[in-house]
Formats: structure tokens, C-alpha cells, sequence
């Protein structure tokens, strides 16, 4: 384990930090919330110190492996959660750490499940610095300063295996420092262009700011206590359609941009994901068609909510714990699925789901043609073995600690719906879940205990389980 | 597909078929049931009729594929649930098909879920025909047909292989014939040594035979309305340790019958099998420790409650419905293990859990050590990589047909719990769920559309899932 290194770059993600906490106090400082400045300040200033003691000493040895890549952005996660968590305690919005780290982990992960009962009174700079924590998670903090600046000198692929979710890194141009460049210019493009948006629909900067940086980051912490069922119409349609973009693998849009279309359109796993959208909406809404006034609102409705579940955002405009079984059970599917790989989204990823199925498909064709070589193709294209592998491990990790996290948390004596889907919902950086987490609960009504297994889900989720598997290993902090 | 090779084998197990119902015929015959003399007797001569009709002509190409081995394995428990639902509805204890063929299919695969609402009702011959079931289904029809004369001669394997529950075939001995002689002698005895320790605790040999073959096949059906409930301790024991027995790998008894004693407990999937046992046992007893009047019957509920349903069997003495949330998610979680390979029980199998967990494990292995080969081996010998391969196969299609199957059943729109542990409890072949499907519940909520669906689901979960499916590929019934 190369100590030094990871020391290093811990301290660069600090320093970055710091930094970004600049906006929140700027708008504590707009709104004249002393409370809020001196939270921000303080928080702010430890970063920066902390920042600047880690990363003082530039190591010799900047070479790393996947094993110190998986530790850094692990531990880069866990230690900008807990500094992250300082605002709120300092500026008595919360009282108690367990939860503050819950909040913050829940925002940086794109979780966007709370444990505040009313936040509507929280102050404006928390408000934003909560939204704007889902901005910087969703495209990820570590990418963020590879595209500053290459912080290893070459082996920084290990970094972004590590915060990218999906099954495999797909480099759009060879050199990564400009990958990164790009995905954020995507990403910074698409939330100014939903702000602009929102803003036409009559929404205040600070909502249509806050808002759109939920949306972007999949996020859906909601800054009404009643998410965005109090907007007009059109601002729930440009919400809907901004969740679903930010669902759709990146890469899209970066053959979008330079005028490949049919390329475009001929990734298999967005064509999945539009798919599974639509049938989605027309089953929830024929399913739901005596609820709402009119047929648009029922169309409404069940599109925000399918695209708000599919991309793992967790915006809510009606209460859907009410819905009929069926509309209920599949979002709880769709909460599995996730969005796009190389989107901000989380979840199991559509892509990961469309090769399991193909592989089941090929282990039935297998069975009928004993003798011939079947081979699972996406896209055209044969998915290497190694990567069918790593997808059935991945699927199978999951689902163990998906079980043992369900287990651990029904030591609350929660019904069993809201133990269950409270994990769904955390492991897969959704928001909401069903009964007591539904869209009008939240989590305060776990244990610490509880709060801490759904903490470690939605840092294992985001970052796709096995970084913060390895931490728990001895050997991985062995020095070979 | 070698159409006449199946209807011939179809033929000899309608044959068998009818031959086995000479004993709830004899049954009826005693209790002088008229209704169920008549009835067991059309049944009787009609497979008769049936299989030699089928079976009349040899075919003159006797070699089968996998691919035929399975279509004759999913018929044959198509056709002889079909058949064996007849006594039900001639006898007049059930006027719905659906639900006669709900109840056979749950009795062949050995799930044990029940649609009647009061069993004490029904006629001695039925009540015996309905545990009887659990007993041959336990084991597998053409297993049985197997043991008594080789009919294709030569490519048994592929029946084996699909009627057999696990990852793997373990031939005991190098003819297929003799392994299912042994195995069918093992069941037999275990089942006849069971019989006289209930008739020692003072059961009526009609409770003392039912109750057995509900066990040795892990089935589940009581006669009683609240199963074991009402009987002694001492009885409540003996289909404890009986249940976890017969849960056991089949290859345990044969080695240990040669006195091999130190290599069956070397089988490390029974080692893992009875610690995951106690680990539930102790856990539920000190989580139910409150709900008893002492530490006696504490320990034998939970351990009743345990062994009934990681074999998958479905008796109960108590409500485990009303128990904690922590004692029902475990009693859930052993739901979806499952007892060991090789034995009559259900579930996704020990084996192939610690297939799983131990490809996990070697997963984080290598992301510290990129550059070595890990190896999953299982008691100490390597595990071939396409066992690790169709395990992971087995996995994903397993969770995508549960995944399905519980979205059709949320059509009826009962509370989440409920669908979900109703299909937990078909596909694995258990019996009860929670709340309405509960150890006091049964499926008689469903409509004929979600009874189809468990039917399915249970045929699916005893055949391992890819003999069902592969009834549903066109390509399967081509000629080649």
C-alpha cells in the first residue's frame, strides 16, 4: 500500500473541498445568516489546513495500483462526508453526528434520503450546500480533480475505475484528463441549460439552482417539504425530462455533440433504458388511471415518478406509496435497475442488467445447441468474458450485502416493507422507499445503529461496492 | 427433438404413476370412502390407459440430448401434477381446477403451500395422497423410474441432471442405476426409522406415515389445520431432526453408511449447512425469547421453525408471523438458501451459496493481487470454471424469474409482503410466507392468474429453473 500517496490525494480532495464550501458560505453570506457563515467558514478553514498538512509533502513514489485507487476514493468519500457533515451540526440545523453524516452522505452518494422532519426551515446556505453536495457527487469528486489536474502522473485510471459507476470505464478519448474535461462540460452544460429552464417557468434562482442540482446529480434532496409537488406543471415536465437525461449514458452525449447521431442511438443500453421508461409510464398510468383528475395528470405523475426512480433521483410529486401494488412493485424493480452506466445515476445499471439477461438467454440456447460456441454480444459487439464475470460478481455481491443489510437494520422491528425497501432505496442512492420511507416518511425513524448500515449501502452503492469492501480487508493495508 | 423418446418416457411415468396410486386407493379402501375409492380408481386406470398408450410402441432411437432430458423432466411434472389433481376434484374436496392443480403442483415439487382452508376436513385417502405427493416428489419420479429399469439406456445422465437438485450430479457410484437405487434405499429408510419414532410418541399410524412422507420430501402439507402445533414436544423433536436430516446431502449418508465417517463430514457444504442452523437457532432464540413460558420451548420453536424452513419443508408449531422483525428476516433469508445439494430440499442450495461467497471473496483477493490466479475451491479441491460459471447463470435467472414473478402476482394487489414472501415461498419450494400466506394464512387469496403463476414458479424451483424455461424456446421443439 502505497500510504504516502493515498495520504496525498486524501489531502488534494480536502483542499478541493474547502474550496467548493466557498458557495454555500457566499450564499449564507447573500442571505445574511450569521449562523451559516461562521458554519461554512469554520468547515472551510479545516479543510483547508487538513488539505494543505496531507498534501504538503509531494510523494517520490506516485505510482498506485487498483488496490490504493479503490482505498483513496473510498476514504476520500467517507472523509469529505464527514467534514461535509460539520455545516450542519455548526449551524444547529442538526444535533446529532449520526445523522448530520447521514444527510451528507446521503447528498454527496446522490441518495437523497433524509432524516430531517421539516426543511423548510433549515437556512438557505444549508439548503444549498445540501443540494449542491448531489452536484458534486454525482459526477464525482475525484474525477473533479483529475480534470484539474493529473494528480498521480499515469496511473489515474484506477482512480476513475473506482468512482465511475458502471461496469466498465469507458474512456472517451484516450487521454483522461480530457475525458474528465469533457464529462463535466456535459454535465455543467446540461445544469445550466435546466436552470435556464426551470427560471422561465418562474421558479426563484435559488429554487431552480438547488433544484437542478438534485436533478443532475440524481440526487432528489428536495428543499419543499413536499419535494416538487407544489410546482407548476411545466416545472415538473422539465424536471422529468432533465432526470431522464441525466440518466443516459454520458457518452451519448458526447457522439450526440460531434454529429454522430446513429452512433448514438446504437448504444444498446440507452435504447434499453428509453425503453424500459415507456412501458414503465404506460403500465403505471394505466394502472393508476383513477386516481388523478385528468388523463395528463396521470401521464404527468407517472413519468416524474418512473423517471425519477429509474435514474435513482428520488423527486417525488404525489405520494406513490399509495399507488396500487402493481405501479408500486415496479418502481421497486425499476429501483434495482438504475439508469444508464456513465450517467450520474446508480442502481444495478441498465447495462449490466442487459448482459445478465443476455447471458441467461445464451445459458438457454446453450442447452438446446450443446456442441456450438454461444457468445453474449451488446451492441454488436462480444462482451469479453471477463467482463460477463466481473458483472455476475458484482450481482452477487450485491445481493449478499443487500441481505445481510436488511437483516442488521430489522433489528429496529421496522415493518418488513420499510426495512426492505429503506435498503433498496440506500444501496441504490434512490431517496425514497415505501411505507415509512416513502415519498412523505424519511429515515429518522431508524437507530444509529441502522442509520450506519444504510450510511455504508449508500457509499457502497455509489461507488459500486467493492472500494468500500476492500477497506475491511487486512491485506489491503499490508505493504508488499 | 427425439419426439417419440419422450412420449415413451412420459408413457412410463404415467404408468408409475398409476401404480402409486394403489396406495391412497388401499387408504380408501380401509377408511371405507366411497367417494375416494371411486375417484383414486378412474385416476388409476386413466394414467394406466394414458401410459400404455404412450409408452406401447419403443422407440427405435433411444439416445436423448440434455435438451430432451429436460423437456421430459418439465412434462412429466406437468402431466403427472395434471393427473394426480383429479382425486381432488372427483372426490369433491375442491370444485376448482386451478386450485386442485395449485395443490398437486405444491405437492409434487414438495412446496407444501396449501389453498384449502380446513384440512381436517377432507377424506383419509386424499389427505393421504396430498402427503404422499411431498414423498415422491421428493426424491423425483424418474429417478424412481431410473432405479427400477434403465429406460433409454445409455443417457440417463441428462435426466438425472435435470431432476436432481443442485449445481452438480453426484454420481455416488459410476451406474447411474445403482446411485438411484442407493439413493431411493437411503430415503427409505430414513422415512421408515422416522415412522416407528412417532409411533414410539404415541401418533396414530395414519399421522405417524402422512407426517413423514411430508418431511422426508421437505413438503410441508399438515393434516392438521395448525400442522405440528398440536402435537407432543417429543414429536415436535423428531420432525425437527428429522426435517434438517433430510436436508442433508444425500452423499453424507452414503459415505457415512461405509463407515467413511471423517470424509462425509469433510463435505463442507453440510459443515456450512448445520452452522447456518445453529447461527439461526441462537439468534431467534434470544430474539424470541420473551414470547415462550420457558428456555425449552423457546429453543424447540426456533429450532422447529429453523429446520422447517431451511429444508424448505413448511410445518410449523407457532406463528413465526407475529415473531420480531430480526427472527422473520432470517427465517426469509433461509428461505432463499435452501438446504444442501443432493438432498430433497429446495432453495438456491448451501453449495451453491458458498460458490458465491467464496467468488466473492477471491473477487476482492484480486483487486490487491492483480497479477496472481485465485482459485474458488471448495473442500480443498478447485471448483471448475464452469461450475462457477452456470452457478452465477443459475443465480441471475433465478432473481430475474422471481423479480417477474412478483410483479404478475402484485396484480391482486395484496399488501407487498405477502406477494413477495408468496413467491419466496413457491420458487423455493416452502410453503408458508408472511402475512396472508403466513404459517396460518394460505394461498387461497390469490386469483387463478397468480395461482398459475406459482405454479409455475414451484415447478421452476424443484426442476431448477431451465427445464421449465426451455418448454417456452421455439427453438427447443425443432427437429435437427
Amino acid at each position: 500500500m502505497n500510504l504516502s500517496m493515498v495520504v496525498y490525494t486524501l489531502g488534494r480532495v480536502l483542499l478541493c473541498e474547502g474550496a467548493l464550501l466557498g458557495l454555500p458560505l457566499l450564499v449564507s453570506a447573500v442571505y445574511k445568516e450569521n449562523n451559516g457563515v461562521i458554519g461554512f467558514l469554520v468547515t472551510m478553514v479545516l479543510c483547508l489546513i487538513l488539505g494543505m498538512v496531507c498534501s504538503i509533502r509531494k510523494p517520490k513514489n506516485r505510482v498506485f495500483y487498483l488496490r490504493e485507487g479503490f482505498v483513496i476514493t473510498a476514504l476520500s468519500w467517507i472523509v469529505i462526508s464527514i467534514l461535509g457533515s460539520l455545516p450542519f451540526l455548526l449551524t444547529g440545523s442538526m444535533t446529532d453526528p449520526i445523522s448530520a453524516l447521514f444527510e451528507t452522505v446521503s447528498g454527496f452518494t446522490t441518495t437523497g434520503a433524509s432524516v430531517l422532519l421539516d426543511v423548510e426551515v433549515l437556512p438557505k446556505g444549508v439548503l444549498f450546500w445540501r443540494s449542491f453536495t448531489h452536484w458534486i457527487g454525482g459526477m464525482g469528486v475525484l474525477v473533479f480533480i483529475l480534470m484539474l489536474q493529473s494528480p498521480t502522473g499515469g496511473s489515474d485510471a484506477n482512480l476513475m475505475k473506482a468512482e465511475s459507476p458502471g461496469p466498465q470505464v469507458e474512456k472517451l478519448v484516450p487521454k483522461l484528463q480530457v475525458t474528465a474535461k469533457i464529462l463535466y462540460g456535459i454535465y455543467i452544460a446540461l445544469t445550466i441549460a435546466q436552470i435556464i429552464l426551470l427560471l422561465l417557468g418562474g421558479m426563484s434562482v435559488f429554487d431552480a439552482v438547488t433544484t437542478a442540482f438534485g436533478t443532475a446529480g440524481t440526487g432528489g434532496f428536495g428543499i419543499k417539504n413536499d419535494s416538487i409537488a407544489g410546482y407548476s406543471p411545466y416545472i415538473q415536465w422539465v424536471v422529468t425530462i432533465f432526470m431522464i437525461l441525466f440518466g443516459v449514458n454520458f457518452g451519448f452525449y458526447f457522439l450526440a455533440f460531434q454529429g454522430k447521431l446513429k452512433k448514438a442511438f446504437a448504444i444498446e443500453e440507452v435504447r434499453w433504458y428509453f425503453l424500459l421508461i415507456l412501458g414503465a409510464v404506460v403500465l403505471i398510468t394505466m394502472n393508476t388511471w383513477n386516481l388523478f383528475d385528468s388523463v395528463a395528470d396521470t401521464i404527468r405523475h407517472a413519468s416524474f415518478q418512473v423517471g425519477s426512480i429509474i435514474t435513482t433521483t428520488g423527486y417525488a410529486t404525489t405520494d406513490f406509496n399509495l399507488w396500487p401494488q402493481l405501479s408500486k412493485t415496479i418502481l421497486v424493480i425499476l429501483m434495482f435497475a438504475g439508469a444508464c452506466a456513465g450517467s450520474t445515476g446508480g442502481g444495478i445499471k441498465i447495462s449490466r442488467l442487459v448482459v445478465l439477461c443476455k447471458t441467461v438467454r445464451k445459458e438457454i440456447w446453450q442447452f438446446i445447441h450443446p456442441t456450438r460456441v454461444a457468445k453474449v454480444s451488446v451492441g454488436g459487439k462480444t462482451v469479453p468474458h471477463e467482463v460477463v464475470r466481473s458483472i455476475n460478481v458484482f450481482f452477487a455481491t450485491y445481493m449478499l450485502i443487500f441481505a445481510a443489510s436488511v437483516l442488521l437494520i430489522s433489528l429496529d422491528n421496522l415493518d418488513p416493507t420499510t426495512s426492505f425497501t429503506a435498503v433498496v432505496s440506500a444501496i441504490n442512492n434512490i431517496g425514497p422507499g415505501l411505507e415509512l420511507v416513502g415519498p412523505t416518511g424519511n429515515f429518522s425513524c431508524f437507530s444509529w445503529f441502522s442509520k450506519l448500515v444504510l450510511i455504508f449501502d449508500m457509499l457502497a452503492g455509489r461507488l459500486e461496492i467493492f472500494p468500500m469492501l476492500l477497506l475491511f480487508k487486512r491485506q489491503t493495508w499490508k505493504k508488499f
